[in-house]
């Protein structure tokens, strides 16, 4: 017998806002998305899915518990993963511009036509994959080794560093990456932005330095991201996520992500 | 005054067939591809440049003596680095799928058409630069601890694994991935499979289980890459590389490749 995976007894399915969306999207359709209801890189798909209205069915999976159905699809065994046309396709980047290429018509458009302008799109997708999300779990995860212990102090500031260097690259106005619109970054990097309540309430807060230019931006950025419908009705109620990311903030959880971060490594 | 990188000492410019093709891109041209001669991740985009013959101008820097010309477009300070209508670009693989976008009349096109065997060939180019080159890493830099360690024969054995499971979703005709033609992945991995040979040099062989069916699909895509015009006209001549890949085998290497391998990193 397969012996339970520690991080299987999580809450089964999503709550609040997303639990009507989730039900909303119960149909059978030809697209199918092998969902975790509170995993972000699950989000991003979905954020693609409902800006650009395409029709899909949602399928809540639990990961750490690998049924059949999603094994058969996907061999490393992540969500999210897409059945499309009874193919199998994963990794969350890759999945969103695989909607935007596959779904031409559908509006609004995500990338920039323009071919300059969308590599420096995929630069930055690609920075928030290898270098935002490991400060994230690098903070999350730090354990100080005593009252006195200056390392969370530097894991925190290594997370401010990545989210003004991002920030940054915005457009001056916005409010979103690259103006007024929204696009394929300001969704990438979402699941993670609405999820920074973690440290405030698990690491002490996460003390953005105010005054500073780019906080000013970066929180004009979070504001209209937060108020986007996509957005509101992919978040379940807080209290289902505390159990999950208090094992992350203990250091105690086992996904692939977390052992990854633990070993000093990248996403899985 | 600033101390200098201890790799900063290497052998400044491309030999043998690559020098060839580098004098022939001497002109100034619109189009100016900052390199170093002896990178994987260079390679990838000067195959994607030949091969799509498109108009460049090679020019050769030290990354790791870093010119203020190249920090200037590049605040990560790494090669390759494009300047396109003055404005610049990272990244290995966003450049060689800039290249894709803006140059679309220049034959051959190097990604599907189809956007399912598009996402298909980017699951795979992820996987080159997320698990296959931090593996080629870990193999070469690791340093027996006594000569019954069985550490190395660990990140041999994970190196075959990568190039089995990478190999396995290959087209069983081939010779390329995809089929009878080369694409982008192959032009992704090939600058690594073509440096293989360090590990016969340092690591007493690479060892591939011969017999075993992927070997003999893996063998077959190798002599067709090694054989195409783009990937002979990049390659310097092997004494050179030497000195470079002696300071990955005994682990003294200072790139951020090298440090990020010995920290269990992915790429950076
Ligand atoms: N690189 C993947 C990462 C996906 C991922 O890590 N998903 C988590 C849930 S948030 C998972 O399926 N974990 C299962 C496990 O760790 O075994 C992507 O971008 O889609
Ligand atoms: N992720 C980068 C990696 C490029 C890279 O690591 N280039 C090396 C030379 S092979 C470099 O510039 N190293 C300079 C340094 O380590 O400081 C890409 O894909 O372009």
């Amino acid at each position: 017998m397969v012996k339970d995976h520690p991080d299987a007894k999580l809450f089964p399915h999503a709550t609040g806002a997303a639990d009507k969306m989730v039900k909303a999207h119960q149909k059978e359709e030809p697209l199918k998305l092998y969902s975790g209801w509170f995993c972000p890189f699950v989000q991003r798909v979905l954020l693609v899915l409902l800006e650009k209205k395409i029709p899909f069915q949602y399928i809540e999976v639990n990961p750490y518990h690998k049924p059949e159905s999603l094994l058969s699809l996907n061999p490393r065994g992540l969500v999210p993963t897409l059945e499309y046309e009874n193919k199998p396709l994963y990794e969350s980047t890759v999945v969103c511009e695989f909607l935007e290429d596959a779904y031409p018509s559908s509006m609004p458009k995500l990338l920039p036509s323009d071919p300059y302008e969308k590599a420096r799109v995929r630069i930055w997708i690609d920075f928030v994959t290898s270098r935002i999300i490991p400060s994230f779990h690098r903070f999350l995860q730090y354990q100080p080794k005593s009252s006195s212990d200056p390392g969370l102090e530097k894991v925190r500031s290594d997370f401010h560093h990545q989210l003004a260097q991002f920030t940054q690259e915005m457009d001056s106005t916005g409010p979103y990456f690259l103006g007024s619109e929204a696009s394929l970054i300001d969704l990438v990097i979402a699941p993670w932005a609405v999820r920074t309540w973690v440290f405030d309430h698990f690491k002490g807060g996460l003390n953005l330095p105010q005054g500073e230019k780019w906080v000013e931006r970066w929180s004009k950025w979070l504001s209209a991201v937060e108020k986007r419908e996509s957005v509101v009705n992919t978040i379940s109620e807080r209290d289902k996520y505390l159990p999950i990311y208090q094992r992350y903030a203990d250091d105690t959880a086992q996904s692939e992500l977390a052992k990854a971060t633990r070993e000093g490594k990248g996403v899985p």
